[in-house]
């Protein structure tokens, strides 16, 4: 139900039946090609073989109709394409998939998706990037409250809040980018998985097919062996795991009560049917709702991967639903994502006031460790509680309470306090850790990530 | 990915974008009539309301695409509605959609659409039932060997597995229906759930529109207490796990080196793309692949029903698709134990074979437990144990071994022995067993279940 | 990790080793009772194999090792009490565990555990039910805001916001104490389900046995049908998505910022490490902590329902560790909600106070109901939808806009907009929905349930 | 319910509450010493913090009693040894802990404890790679059927199954190894993680800490970015998967129809509790039960990877018990496997033996290709199909039949097919991709992964 709310568009462009058919007829080309490259058919033949597979000729609807009978679609595709090379030529109709078996094909198609779609993904993680380090930048001095436990803990930066996203971010993406080129790999064994209808020229077709798809060679063959799609699975994970928790933090940060920040938005977008002052976060609860369903679908993923003897009955078949949801949903948050930051309002007044909303007690651990100096720390952890406990009571300002208390007054006048009530002076070495997130994220991804 | 494979197109046509809409435009029909019935708004407009709610001049794409702006389709639909009610009547048009909120015609509408999926997956279930009741009578004779951990174990019969299959398949489908009437509620509550914006006759317009739709009246609102879609999601969990046994039991019967069935089938099912021997089960395959995704996608309902407040932030948009999956999915699984138990060939000769392959070991808990008769169970216990073992090494059948051992043959002599080894008179109560499930399967389905 | 600090005790005690092994004890004993009963063992022999199972003489720890190696607990036990019995009276000894298998016992005694780990939950349950019944009747007075989307929304009563997680809880509880009656059956059908060792008297066997284990009786042997066991995971996962529902309110309503709500405490609890001043929400967080674990383990049940032929290779197995975890971790959440609730303190201030937060944005939709009734609900929303954004920008409050809109004053002066604006006459029906579910609360549990 | 049945008792041991307390104390020593490193505090009373935190001094027991009431461990621990130091010297007692916060110390332990047990499983992983290694070269010309969705297929080699075995666990394990080190990284961060607590030298503390503890260095505090624990727990996953299909493949090449593989066994192991003459597969059914507790503990993690500001209320909490279970899970499959390879008994005669059980029919697609030369793939395809089909009907050889079809004679004759038959002949490059792997196999971890 409404699932192109929560979907990018252009990843479910690739991932449809009729791409994958697309991506079974690349492959069906590109073998009959590697084929002739290593001399096992002729070059001409193989041509027309490609030829067909280009011409747009075979109706996916049809394949798509008949596979529900067959059990996978690779099986109508090749008889079609046989005919239509047929209609040329029949010699040539026998080198069509010769050699291949049907999970052959649909698993190399489905890696040539996945790449495909993984690419889409890393432009747009691209973008967020890019947002997300100048945000960190020019908010390293927007001095806000940390919460921990969903309690008021002591400052923070908007800026430093926003490096603890990035630096996830930045290790998600790298292992997209890895497994974008580790973990697509070529599927190409025929019947069990030995080449046997290759002869013995088959280890070079293997060769020459990986390069022409530009899919990675594997060692042996990987019919039951189905870790890679788990990894891939895994990294999706991973990014929305990261996307999920920045959605979460902003659609609280976004409360009615805490409102620091306010998702940019024209008219229609965020309204509520029944209140017409409401403004409802629609990013953050689009990337909530889409990261929500990734674990679920990991689950199933990795329950698929026991496939048992040569090609499994029924596990290989479900992995295919689940991955290309995990895409179009990640892609989807991705997208959200980037509208989110694309025109986000950060409220630096409303962050600065709600540091005061505790009158001084988030600022209770730099006093007790300014105190402990002189009298240590269980002492001065002893102190400071008490006066927090009053200060709460009272309702004044912890300032006041401590400089009325005299075994704190003793070490610590009205001079040295008020500057620890600043939150500037309380950001810690949060500067130099934006800084260091920042310098990751200026680094070029490592090399082994380039083919990606 | 083919999900089209795996899916029942009966439900699927059901829960679509277009069936939704068309669901909500109900909801809002009804709402009109129902505060018309109770005297809040004049009938004739009321009846204006509902006639272009059903006239379909609303066009789904266009509420669709306006959706993924406004976060939900309910407020470009009512916005929609509202202006063409009031293209004929301006005086009517603020009665549309009054009182309630978007999750309340969404949720209703969903419920419509649960409640009419289920119904057409109990039709389905009743051929599916009536199949294996005829089944489970006709072969209460057919002998087969009972298997445990994959071990030949002791003989049964055909009739008693399929009635084991049935037994179980009972009671999910009673709680499909269970929850078919009780779990499908109708939403109604407004902005937060306290009906303030229908007056002091809210109370009489939850339950007109409650009877107007045939959906149950809830107690109070349910905006963000989501058990009851936990509880169906559950349900069609059961279900896919009892349908994904009888899947597994079949496939691995139907193994070649077992050969107990046999999936009947036309030209082009089951065929291999490489091998032309080869038939494949196809609807074993399809069974195993639907359900394999349902365990994931019921976590996801279940982290699903965490939902904050008086309506949540992603957690309810998270739901729609997972419960969507999760009827088309098992939806499918039905059917296709439906083509699989409509022409199954059962290979009685072979499963007879089948029990002779150990050469008289299955039925050494008989003898045994004859023989412990007179030397009691430990004794007799070591004593067939090692008749087994030896048997095993010197490849002779286990009565040629127990007719050499005179521990054995001073209890029990050949006309003794021989009975023991029939499979007929191996299996126990197997055929009351049956029976008892007979007897549940011709009940009537309970009264609490009739509404469904 | 430190699991005890998330699970329920009294429960863990009933799941242990030791503890199953004592119900695979009770289970010996009946049975032979049971043959007794039917006249197919003699009554003082059975008597002796119960006195010998009650007697306490079996040691756990040498059971549990021996498991290891036989791959369950059932084949040692059976082995140990044949020996026991056999030192007294070694007929009796051939009476021990007669036409039962292993499978048998460990289903059976998981049943019995499950039923008594289900009753101390449903106590558990039942002192939270009243606690919730009372802050529901209480509160129904105690305004607060109702937030949608984590934005204020609109009024409601704190008492109303409980009834909504009380009819939730009710209906969890029920679910509980059905499956507890009717899911809680015994397993009893030898080697292969088909009581082939009990002689014609088995089905009477099953009966009795039944009787005095309070277990209900099956139709057929389940070894391999478990839907019953998903169905009381199920049931947990319900209770625990509520439970974790009411969690993250309270957690929600503890923010500094929002401070709704606060937990009783003592020294010692909910302190920081670091932060003097800091109260952390324990019993949220623990419920929290827990409830997230269930949706996995609930998928992992699933998963092993799929139990091939008549007794499964591993999946019966893998059950055993998740449906422990499952009750002891909702039993951990139950305690810690009745800890939340027997002291929570509710700041009815400041839910007033916050109300006020928008400076009566919250009223937006009573004011354009009113409104429409003169100029119709598009225009009305129209007219408020920019008042609300004017207050917004100005920072005023929304009366005060209302009051100098000339397009607002020419229907509603004064007078009339003042009673709008107290959230006491916001709540609509709140009371009434309140009441529906205390009606609901004070019913006895059906007849049907009786029996839990 | 009998979890040590399926774990890794030396895993077990690495991962109990006392364990991680140790761990907890190895920071606490370690960070008092690295802030002695830079200067921060004094040696000699670094000195005594580490010596009282190696002392044994603090009871494991008590620590686990008062953190259920404290929500973590870690503040009554710390409380605890700040008492114990001051007992010795009360300024040093102000040195405990100082700068950082709960989490700090137990993540870091996390992190220990997860390197520690990764290690462990990383060596039971070599002996089975070294075993699995030896059996793939043993037994490559070890002929036996290849199975497609549970069909005899064509000919492989037991030696080529195994290499694809081991080619999976190779990467898993290279996986596991990888994040050994990456991703056990320290945590340090203070109460919101920008070492506020530390003063200007936190960075260097930060990175003596890291050098001290073995842990990789963070660039960022991670408290709530926990991609990293998602990477371990899918690892393990991936580790599961791949051993629960080697377990899957075992238990089907042991069942009593197929019996190309026998567990090896001593008395006790594998033996039923009704039927003598069983011997059920326990390794292949432990691993089973292990690994399908995976998937849902990896959801788990998943969903817990969402949490919420500075430090999360309960996510963070749940992903301790699943990534322990996984640990101790995934490290009790790998112990069964090496259990199983240890003394596993191939039966290569009745491989051979059920190559032949289709009478000449897996030879089908090798026919077909012979054929094919001469008459087209399409044209083959369809002779050789219509000779299957009639070989199956009538019960004779494939080999008789082609024989006596001209359309086949014509072009291969008896001695042109005979080799054809041989499985031999039929195992394609099985013995190149075996080498590819054992190549692989050979081949060193590659550096970034020797600090694992």
């Amino acid at each position: 139900m409404f699932d192109q709310l929560f979907k990018d568009s252009e990843i479910e462009a690739l991932v449809t039946d009729e791409a994958i058919i697309g991506a079974m007829l690349r492959f069906e080309a590109a073998l009959a090609q590697a084929q002739a490259d290593v001399g096992l058919i002729p070059a001409e033949q193989a041509s027309l073989v490609a030829r067909v597979c280009g011409a747009g000729r075979i109706e996916p609807q049809k394949i798509i109709t008949l596979a529900k009978k067959a059990g996978n679609p690779a099986i109508p595709l090749v008889k079609e394409l046989t005919a239509l090379v047929g209609e040329t030529d029949g010699e040539a109709a026998r080198y069509v998939h010769a050699g291949a078996t049907s999970q052959d094909v649909i698993d190399s198609a489905t890696m040539l998706q996945l790449k495909a779609a993984l690419l889409v993904l890393d432009n747009g993680l691209g973008r967020l990037q890019d947002r997300l380090v100048a945000l960190a930048d020019e908010h390293r001095g927007t001095v806000m409250i940390g919460r921990t436990l969903l309690q008021q803990a002591r400052p923070i930066s908007f800026g430093f809040k926003v490096a603890g996203w990035l630096d996830q971010l930045i290790r998600c993406r790298q292992r997209l980018r890895r497994v974008g080129s580790s973990a697509t790999v070529l599927q190409f064994g025929g019947a069990v998985g030995t080449l046997a209808a290759n002869g013995p020229r088959g280890l070079a077709v293997l060769s020459r097919l990986s390069e022409r798809l530009e899919l990675a060679e594997p060692v042996i063959t990987w019919h039951t062996a189905r870790d890679r799609l788990l990894e891939i699975a895994a990294s999706l994970a991973m990014l929305a795991g990261c996307l999920h928790k920045i959605a979460i933090d902003a659609a609280l940060l976004m409360q009615t009560e805490v409102g620091e920040l306010v998702e940019a938005g024209d008219e229609g977008k965020g309204g509520s049917s029944a209140m017409p002052h409401k403004r409802n976060p629609i990013a953050p609860t689009m990337m909530i709702a889409a990261c929500t369903r990734i674990p679920g679908l990991l689950a199933t993923v990795a329950v698929s991967m026991v496939q048992e003897h040569e090609r499994a009955v029924g596990h290989w078949h479900a992995e295919w639903g689940p991955l290309t949801e995990m895409l179009c949903l990640t892609g989807g948050a991705v997208q959200q994502a980037n509208d989110l930051f694309s025109g986000l309002k950060i409220d630096a007044a409303r962050m600065r006031e709600n540091i005061e909303a505790t009158r001084g007690l988030v600022y209770a651990e730099d006093v007790s460790l300014r105190l402990a100096r002189y009298v240590g720390k269980p002492e001065s952890d002893r102190v400071i509680k008490l006066a927090c406990e009053r200060a709460k009571q009272k309702g004044v300002h912890l300032r006041e309470v401590l400089l009325q208390d005299p075994s704190v007054t003793k070490w610590l006048d009205q001079n040295a306090l008020a500057p620890i009530f600043l939150p500037e002076n309380a950001l810690g070495l949060a500067d130099e850790l934006i800084n260091r997130v920042l310098r990751l994220a200026s680094q070029r991804p490592d090399p082994e990530t380039k083919r990606a």
